[in-house]
């Protein structure tokens, strides 16, 4: 997702840095401690970030961290943030960090097991063949989220998109992944209590539209297995 | 499916005996011999055995078992066997059994191991949640299932029903089996080479709608896994 860029878009991050981190690479390893300990979710491309916000401001025991590429991306999440804490009365948020950075690099960001879990809401469809690589949960990017994510690490993934939930079950399987809650329309009963929306998640809804969801839970077993195979490779 | 009974259908199904087998009990644990050593390959619920006809006529280094409880299935089918195997030059099926029984006892028509692939074709989805029991992919049957399976056991899982296909990853997904080839679409680009439909496949492609399918590997680790889940929750 891209925006119009917005005079003044550099200097607002620049000048937000308790909440916006320019350089990604920079907490590597680093991130437990900035998270006071609390276990560390991350969204990967936030988008506007009403979700990030939203489950942010709700969970103040868990730190968020919100990633996309675009500049204007993150100060739209940025003031939608501050004034999503705002209305919820917790000030400033404290809990959360806006990281401009592509998603590919990813391993130069967090390290090893510094994850507890991925948030995939409505990544890009990539509908044409010859850009499949390019799917957040093709099973490149999978190999990289296994290496990030720790024994209670878990993937939640949401799409409108029937053909990326097709195509992403396929490499969950693939990558000996297991998966739980497997729904081809989250809202067939309503909202769930405390089930925190995206815009597009939204948007969709009202129009009737199905939304596709899929948790993946990583577990001891599967870090094992990812590993020993990992080794019979290299060796 | 139940069919109005013709007259005579009985007698039928007594007199075709090389075929059709009315004690489902009776090769327990003695169908590799039946079989002459091929590997087994079952259709859990054959219909008028379209599918299983073909397949039989197709392979004839595999052996097909297809079970139903209905007597007029059971000759249906067997008629269509004999035609089906004469129209493709291989005179009487020798491949193939059909047997009249109730899946809910699977176990006491087959030996651990004795089966390599279950075939569930456009099974009864039984919509309703208090039938949920019924499904055939239903975590009970799974089980029983994975008993009668070898190493190479697969399951093949084919239905034109999203909401019994939804039930299904989930259940798969749960007793921790491998899955394969999830498609929302099976004839999205046309019928490959080879593929064997089932009457209701034909029917429902030629209206325009799509057909799921799905193929979930058992191999040794699930096996292993298995017995010891099973052991654990004996002891």
């Amino acid at each position: 997702m891209r925006l119009r860029r917005k005079v003044g878009t550099r200097e607002w991050l620049e000048t937000h840095d308790r909440l916006v981190v320019l350089d990604g690479r920079k907490y590597r390893g680093e991130w437990r401690e900035r998270s006071g300990g609390r276990p560390i979710h991350a969204e990967l491309g936030m988008g506007k970030g009403a979700f990030i916000s939203r489950m942010s401001a709700r969970h103040p025991d868990i730190f968020f961290i919100g990633i996309d590429r675009y500049d204007e991306l993150i100060r739209r999440s940025g003031e939608k943030a501050y004034a999503v804490h705002e209305a919820a009365g917790r000030g400033e948020p404290d809990n959360l960090a806006l990281v401009l950075f592509n998603i590919e690099y990813i391993e130069e960001m967090f390290a090893p097991g510094e994850l507890e879990r991925i948030y995939l809401n409505f990544s890009d469809p990539w509908p044409k063949k010859r850009h499949a690589e390019r799917r957040l949960t093709h099973p490149r990017f999978l190999e990289k989220y296994m290496r990030l994510l720790n024994e209670r690490g878990e993937i939640h993934f949401r799409t409108d998109s029937a053909s990326l939930f097709e195509f992403s079950l396929n490499s969950f399987a693939d990558c000996g992944l297991r998966m739980a809650d497997i729904t081809f329309d989250l809202h067939r009963d309503g909202v769930p209590e405390g089930h925190v929306m995206t815009e597009y998640e939204e948007k969709f809804t009202k129009q009737g539209m199905p939304i596709y969801h899929c948790r993946v839970i990583i577990g001891k077993e599967a870090l094992a297995e990812h590993d020993r195979l990992r080794r019979q490779r290299d060796a």
